[in-house]
This record gives C-alpha cells, sequence and structure tokens, in this order.
C-alpha cells in the first residue's frame, strides 16, 4: 500500500451503533491540507454535511477529517448541529487542534440524534489510536453493511519525486432506516493551489462517484472530501497537475467501482455506455434512463439479453436521436441496429457473456459526438429481500 | 353493465401468439364516432401508434377499434408499419368500410413482424363474432399478463337523456421480452365537438393513466382511444360537457386504479399525494421521484413505516421548499414534521395501517397551493422473479 507522506489513520471503537467492531476513523494530517469537498445534493443535508461545508468554505487548510458510523446525524435539526460541533471539539482538545481544524462526516441511522456518552468516552482514545492505525483500519471502521473495505492507492514519480494519492470509501450498503450512504476520502501528499484542488476534486467526482448508481437514491450524507498536504514537496501544476490529477481520478474510479460491486444484493456491474450523443446531457439522460431502469437491471440479474427494455429505456429518455439510427451493443455485440433487432439466436449466442460479473451496455445515437458512461448494479431478489425486510 | 348506444364489440382467437384464447378485439360503431387519442411519447413508437395517429389527424370521425394482443408490432420498421395498414384493409373490407375507418392498437412481444396468415384466417370471422361479443369478452382479449380484465363504465342522466361511458385497458403485465404495453380504449354515446373531446381525453390521461407508474417504463404502444357517437342524442357542451367529462376521467381512473392493482407482483397501491407545493411541476416531481424510488417501494413491500426513505426522495426531488416546513403522513399519520421524525413506537403504531391493500403517503411542501396525485405499485419478490426469470 502506498500511503501519502504526513498522514495518520486512527479506528476506534466507540460504541455508536454497533458493538465490538471499530466505528469511528480519524485521518490527520501532520502538517495543514488543502481541503475540498463536493456534498449530498439533498435538500435534507445531515449536519456533518452543513458543519464541513461551512469550514471549508471558511478555513481551506485543515488537519484532520472524524467519521463516525451508526448514526448520520441527519434529520436531527438544531442538535444534531450542535452535538457535531461538541463531537469535533472533544478530539480537537485531545489532538491540540482547534474544532475548525476538523471536518465531520457520519453515516448510519438518520433521525437519531448523537450518542455524547459515547463521544466523551472515545475521545480521549483517539491520540493514542493514530500510533498504530493504518488506512485498512480506518476504511473498515466506516463501513454499515458494507460486505468488504474499500480501499485504493496511485504513487507516480512526478519530476523525479515520489507523489502519492489514497482514497477510501463507504458503499451503498444499506443500513436502518436503509439510506444509501457514500461517503469518500482522498488524501494526497502533493501540494496544490486551492483553485485546483477544488476543480480537480469536482471534475473527478463527475466522472467517478456521481458517474454511479446504485438505486438512483441520493443520501443525506454523501461526500467526497479531498485533503493534500504538500509532504511530497511537489506542487500540482501544468504537467504535474495532470499526473497527480489522474493518480485522484484513478483512485476514485476505484472506489466508485467497488461501491457498485458492493450493492445490495448486486450480482454484476453494469458499464453503461452512451456514444455519439447530440449533447452531454442527451448522453448522461440515456445513460441514466437504462441505468435506473428496474426493467433493464432484473432482465441483467436474469441473465436475458433483453434489447427491448435497452431500446424502450433510450426511446423514453427524452434525448434527440433518429430511432432508426440507434444502435445497441450488448457485451461488444450488436444487438439492435437500424430501428430493429439483430437476427439471431440470442440466447445461445449471450449466454456465456451474461454469466460474466461485468456487462458491457453500449448504445450509439448516431446524433453527434458526446459520450457518458455511467455504472450501475443489477435488481436483484436480495436486493428487495434486504431492503424489504430490513426495519427501520 | 351500462354499454353506450350504438357500439358493439367482439372478441376472437387469432391464434397470433397465444393458444387456446381470444387475442383479437374489435370494437365498432354503428355511426361515425369522433375519435380522440392520447399515445406514447417513447420515441420508439410501434407501428399501430404511428398509423392510428396518423388516421386521427386525418379523419376525426372514425368507426372502429382493432386490437391484437401476443404481438406488439413495435421495432418492426417499414415492413410493421405496411403490415399494419394490411390488417386494417383485411378487416375493413369484411365490415364494409374503409382501413381509414379503424384504429389499430397492438400489444405484446416487440420486434416480431405480424402474422400475417393469422390476419388472413381471422378477418372474415369478424362480423359474425360482433353479433355475440360483450365488451368483457373484449377486455379479456386484449390481456397479455394481466390478472383480470379491467373494465369500467358510468351512466348518467343528463338533461333527462341517458349517457354512457365505457372504458377498457390491459395493464402492465409484463410479456415477453417484457414491456409494459397500458392499452385503453374509452366510448361513449355522447355527441362531441373536436377539439371539445381531444381536449377532454388528454386532460383525463394527465390525471389518470399519466398519473400511475408501476415501473418507470413507459412503453412503445401505450394509448389512450376515446369514441364519441353520438346515439344518445345529448351533445357535451356546457354543463352537460362537464357531466359527461367527469364520467369519462372517473371510468379511467378506475382503469388506472386497476392497473396498479395489477401490478407485476405487487401487493400494494401506494397513493401519493402531494400538497402545498409552490408549482405543479414542483408537486409532480416529488410525486414522481417517491414514486419511482426503489427504497419506499420495497418499504411498502416489507410494511416498514420507513419515513427516512420518503424523506431522502423528497430532499432529492429539486422542489424548492424548505426541509424544516415539511411534513409527512404516512396512512393519515404524521410521522415527520418540522425536519424531524415524530416520537413514537413506529412499528407498533403503523403495523395495522401498513397491512392494507392500499396505503396513502401524503407530503405536505408548506411551500405553496399546488397539489399533485400518483398512484403506484410496489416493489417486490415477485416483480424480480417474474421480470428476471421471464425469457425474452
Amino acid at each position: 500500500m502506498e500511503i501519502p507522506k504526513g498522514y495518520k489513520f486512527a479506528a476506534l471503537s466507540a460504541g455508536f451503533r454497533y458493538k465490538n467492531r471499530n466505528d469511528l476513523a480519524v485521518l490527520l494530517s501532520d502538517q495543514p491540507a488543502m481541503a475540498a469537498g463536493v456534498f449530498t445534493t439533498n435538500r435534507f443535508q445531515a449536519a456533518p454535511v452543513l458543519v464541513a461545508q461551512e469550514i471549508i468554505a471558511k478555513e481551506k487548510l485543515v488537519r484532520a477529517v472524524l467519521i463516525n458510523a451508526g448514526q448520520a446525524n441527519a434529520c436531527t435539526g438544531d442538535t444534531g448541529v450542535a452535538n457535531c460541533r461538541i463531537s469535533l471539539r472533544l478530539v480537537a482538545k485531545e489532538l491540540d487542534l482547534r474544532a475548525a481544524d476538523i471536518l465531520p462526516a457520519s453515516t448510519g441511522v438518520i433521525g437519531d440524534q448523537l450518542n455524547m456518552d459515547a463521544w466523551q468516552k472515545v475521545a480521549p482514545l483517539v491520540p493514542e489510536a493514530l500510533k498504530t492505525g493504518s488506512p485498512m483500519d480506518a476504511a473498515k471502521a466506516i463501513m454499515t453493511t458494507d460486505a468488504f473495505p474499500k480501499l485504493a492507492w496511485r504513487m507516480a514519480k512526478v519530476k523525479g519525486v515520489e507523489v502519492r494519492v489514497l482514497g477510501m470509501a463507504k458503499g451503498a450498503g444499506m443500513i436502518c432506516p436503509n439510506m444509501a450512504t457514500m461517503l469518500s476520502f482522498v488524501v494526497t501528499d502533493a501540494a496544490v493551489d486551492p483553485a485546483w484542488w477544488r476543480d480537480t476534486i469536482k471534475a473527478v467526482a463527475d466522472k467517478t462517484f456521481n458517474a454511479i448508481t446504485v438505486d438512483g437514491d441520493t443520501s443525506t450524507n454523501d461526500c467526497l472530501i479531498g485533503l493534500a498536504n504538500g509532504a511530497a514537496g511537489i506542487k500540482a501544476e501544468g504537467k504535474a497537475g495532470r499526473e497527480i490529477a489522474r493518480m485522484v481520478e484513478e483512485v476514485c474510479a476505484d472506489l466508485s467501482y467497488m461501491i457498485v460491486q458492493d450493492a445490495e444484493g448486486g450480482t454484476k456491474v453494469v458499464r453503461i455506455k452512451v456514444v455519439k450523443a447530440k449533447t452531454k446531457a442527451d448522453a448522461e439522460a440515456v445513460a441514466r434512463t437504462i441505468g435506473h431502469s428496474q426493467l433493464v437491471k432484473t432482465a441483467m440479474f436474469g441473465q436475458d439479453p433483453n434489447w427491448g427494455r435497452i431500446v424502450a429505456a433510450v426511446g423514453r429518455s427524452g434525448a434527440s436521436f433518429d430511432p432508426n439510427k440507434v444502435e445497441v451493443k450488448l457485451a461488444g455485440l450488436t444487438i439492435f441496429t437500424e430501428g430493429r433487432p439483430v437476427k439471431m439466436d440470442r440466447d445461445a449466442v449471450f449466454a456465456p457473456y451474461l454469466r460474466r460479473k461485468e456487462i458491457e451496455v453500449e448504445v450509439n445515437l448516431s446524433a453527434g459526438r458526446v459520450g457518458y458512461e455511467l455504472l450501475t448494479s443489477d435488481l436483484t431478489l436480495d436486493y428487495v429481500r434486504i431492503n424489504a425486510e430490513y426495519r427501520t
């Protein structure tokens, strides 16, 4: 594992909701790190989302990120915001920091107030835990019903110097009351300008985390937070900047893929590629209409080469195109062209392809030059079981 | 059953796809009837949708509707349109009509060409079948995987004269390759002006069929066709017009409800009521975001009073409102208010309500004066089974 210079990690068991496992993670930078973040667009933003946005807007440089699992601190009103600030102060005191040096993030049950007794008890243990914690420990501590921890990293020599990027995420595992909460954090030892870092994090989020969907439900707690502390001694600008941005994107793309892999009940990762659209909005609309179609997603689960459901989704997407010029490829093979299905023994031809874990759907609109790519999961019996039987 | 004056019905077994059941329905008006229609917005419109729109635009008055089940005649190119016209000619000849006097509609497998041998054989049998057929026979003949036929009617004395409205529909039963095809037909013996009838059919469709969703998938064949033959001797205008429009709407509302009742795998009808939105578009966006949320729909199946999923859907709908002023009622009881869940033993309180077949979700946005109502079904294990295991 390539750990960026000047970062420490901690994982602790606070007992917020879970017993016998870690549920608090701390990411600490030895020196002030440039912070950038992308946050949920849900109008019901959780308390930590409100506070983290406020701190990033005011402070630019921060020292740590504090993440708890089990309690989302969403729909908790002013008390929730006050509790969030108290949790920051408790930990800041132990680390000799100001509360405004720490960004909060939470995942878990919405509607409940934070367990402040647990915060009181765990805060004094943070300094010791930072001495021994690893990124993998932290990635495990932020899991809720994730099946596996999600960690990715890159290293490249930039101007002869090693620069590292490391990221972690928790996925769309469902917990009571079953919000898909996506949290992700990426840290680098590159030095960055605030505007460059903000733009890079935003652009990367659009290409990676914002281009996946499990069930179309945007949670109240989603965030991507990036820290860059400059410990590698290399500034992200010009060619070096492009190289570092590429690493950040690759790390986030790996984490995004893992989130889709770990979708509740999912058995497939479906890569939807729309090409030759007239506008980016058209390309995205077609990809999202297919990616949210229950009929397409159940067909993927059923390993059914069901071009009809894909074509119907394309048709209702609102994108502009000539129906007689649309081509659909499934797993790389043309299944629909010039307004009609290709004649073949579909079940026999596609059976081996559709058994794979990753399936590609490509739609060529023949209407322009723009494309969009979206990752999604299939819709399975286990998805319904998990989400119908799990109680609030 | 109240059958509007001057209409005959036929149901025949043509063997288009099914054996041992009727799969062709004919609705015939003794005199020319004003036609109006609302058709799918899917860009891949089926051949009968193209032809029916063309005829309505040119002819205004028609004599019959010809509906086959088993073959959707969608994604069939120019051959599909030519075959559709041939089927009209074959039946027109037997009834002493022009092909342009008959509106076509099809439901079934998409991608296959019509079975023209079957059309040749069945056409001569139509006149005899019209002597004995009933609306219920016709409603049964247009079923695909519907669990029950869908028929509704109203009668009212308008200016002392009995005026009747009768409608039939086939629902979102899934057939290979699993398109949700919604067909609906409403006939009345009122006399109408073309503009009034067109506006009424459009307005009724928006309030009824366009306000239901099973899986968000708009098919290539959806249509609502209305015929008004004037046989009752009453003109739909002024107060009489409002009375007749009300009957048409009630008939279509009944049919819409039946379609949601008969959703694949569905166990509940969920009525989503959004009130006090700033704009109609906001109200509809909130209702549709809830109605399409897989998480809300699985919670309904699981009889789980999961306010968190509803609130998260409201939050990501894009509507404008103050999160602290939103109120959510489930089955008539307030579960979320002023940005927070109401404290109570939710499972115990809601258990009896959520066992019901119809559940109401009401969202008060406190942002204006506009509302919208949407009907949807739940997302169940059987839904996934039906749609994953059914093969193209």
